[in-house]
């Protein structure tokens, strides 16, 4: 709750060792893919077998599941994040944009308990919408000031409200992945200025 | 469950006399304008006094609250069906297009507790899903068909799909109302065609 640093900053301002922290990303990368198949709730030996670990060491890191499971989600809202800089440094502004936007609205594809987990109530959660509001907000308002600055998007749209839009668009019920990325794209070219000088 | 026809069609095919009629159009809108307000659990005492009608005339109309929920929907749904005739009639393709989607975002706007309503499994709300998916789908596939024939907007999107978007943003729970128009409104830029010719 009162972490406020991004997750590799956690990890890096503890006295690890590399094989340690080879052995926790290995971890949170094999997590993360069986929740994406199996869901939240899937067994930790799959998850510690696919890691080349043992159950122990996965309880180790991690006592209770909730903890690992805060622990991923906190991982892939970094790796959006950071996604964003990227981004920004081989593509032109409102190309950047575009690409973020999808790559924000994949955050959700696999991620259909994560709402019901966030309102659960369980203490290892508790930061994460705060984590998301941090990280992501700032990440999304650079790209469209960018874009805005180089003229290509028009200038009244905050980065909150499209955030939601896409979040919106990405967990809505029966869509397929391809109908999602469609609709993202038509808000992405509903940016774009129509009266360019 | 077996009506196919619109709630018009339905009423004119009774033999209703022009005055009960009229009650019934008052009852109907009072029930709207009561339940934008106060949820669908509001008195009926409420809507029977704002439409000028005693509590038994609603009941005589409508048994239930669930069948008197029904028909208000039911007519809101044509009433939105509808705006897309005087749409076209009075504006080019694109913009027709666009106030439709605005107009049809609206309709979610005092109805959260509609998806709650409709999967209740109340046999009075069982022909919603197909009156909505009968009378919206061929509105907006028209008003598409027009804005791409004239080489308005782009030719690869469904309105199934567009409907959908439309709703998920309605219907995000924590916007405000100018966010959710704004949103609705970079989804409508979105389908215009950057490349014309």
């Amino acid at each position: 709750v009162r972490s406020v640093s991004g997750g590799e900053e956690d990890v890096a301002s503890k006295p690890v060792r590399a094989d340690a922290q080879r052995s926790l990303e290995a971890l949170l990368q094999a997590a993360k893919e069986v929740f994406a198949v199996s869901g939240v709730n899937a067994p930790i030996r799959e998850i510690a077998g696919k890691a080349g670990l043992g159950v122990g060491t996965v309880y180790r890191h991690f006592p209770q599941r909730s903890d690992l499971i805060a622990a991923v989600f906190r991982r892939e809202i970094d790796e959006c994040a950071n996604a964003a800089i990227d981004l920004a440094a081989h593509h032109g502004p409102f190309e950047a944009l575009r690409r973020w936007m999808q790559r924000f609205s994949s955050f959700f594809a696999t991620k259909r308990g994560l709402a019901g987990a966030l309102h659960s109530g369980e203490t290892a959660y508790e930061a994460l919408p705060g984590h998301f509001e941090v990280r992501l907000r700032p990440a999304l308002q650079a790209l469209l000031t960018s874009a805005i600055a180089a003229g290509e998007i028009r200038a009244d749209i905050a980065a909150d409200e499209l955030l939601g839009a896409v979040a919106a668009l990405s967990m809505s019920g029966n869509a397929e992945p391809g109908q999602v990325s469609r609709m993202v794209a038509l808000l992405a070219d509903g940016l774009r200025r129509s009266d360019p000088g």
